[in-house]
């Protein structure tokens, strides 16, 4: 390079950028690790609680937040967790009668699924218990601390959606 | 808080609860929303830079990280990422000449998986670049807020764990 004084200065900026990269990657590696706890935690509660898996309790809480009803595609597209067979779950919630899922009159090719008044109900008993759960498991937080996560979670959150 | 005022302890409390329930659920969502998005945009890069999936990806950082071989189980257990079939992605490294699974000579139905000199190039190759990535995904984050989630998120992971 030019000079001596120079030589170090891409190394710094190496190294500088080295750490702010590690630092990224930790703070990655340990947002995924909190997500699979409380994952995990959520999973198996809704299990024993009510025999029920994740992606189903997911499918049924994206229904309820739309009483108008969601196509297939959109249903998919909405889902918070993976692993789910939206349609062998849809089939599966018809047959217990918890929801509908009809042809839409203006493109017979779309089905539009909505809960029953029975599937609401019955989610809704699920979501108040799994509410519950959800808080015990933040409640060793102190509360200014969850809120300042949330705070810097918002901030992530935006920058990713704008990214 | 005792005659007239206590009537409306239980309220408050009860409301203060659901408040409490409320903000953990708001947090749990706001950190699962952060997840797929970085999720989603890692998955994306991987495959357009490397055509490797995301739990590939997962399970040659598994493997780097243990040189000294991991049992299919383990390597199952330490996986990150769900959605990768550990026995096809394993099945399909060694035929690309990037693992070795071989049995055990203490217990010959486990098999060790390990990564071969060229499975250890071509995932460092990919994880620089990876590092990067999640770098920039991060980058909008003062440094300041970057160092406080990722204190804030050790202590929910502390208390996770210890659940």
């Amino acid at each position: 390079m030019r000079g001596a004084a120079l030589k170090r200065v891409p190394l710094d900026h190496e190294s500088r950028m080295r750490d702010n990269d590690h630092q990224a990657l930790r703070l990655w590696l340990r947002i995924l690790t909190c997500t699979n706890l409380i994952e995990s935690a959520v999973r198996a509660r809704l299990r024993a609680s009510f025999n029920c898996t994740l992606p189903r309790f997911d499918l049924m809480a994206q229904l309820e937040r739309h009483p108008e009803g969601l196509k297939m595609g959109e249903l998919s597209r909405r889902l918070m967790v993976t692993g789910g067979n939206v349609t062998g779950i849809t089939g599966q919630l018809v047959k217990e009668g918890l929801v509908t899922r009809e042809p839409l009159l203006n493109d017979r090719r779309a089905n539009l699924v909505k809960l029953t008044p029975a599937g609401s109900k019955a989610f809704n008993r699920m979501a108040q218990e799994h509410e519950q759960w959800v808080s015990r498991l933040f409640s060793h937080l102190p509360e200014r601390d969850r809120r300042q996560l949330h705070l810097l979670l918002g901030a992530l959150k935006t920058g990713l959606t704008n990214h």
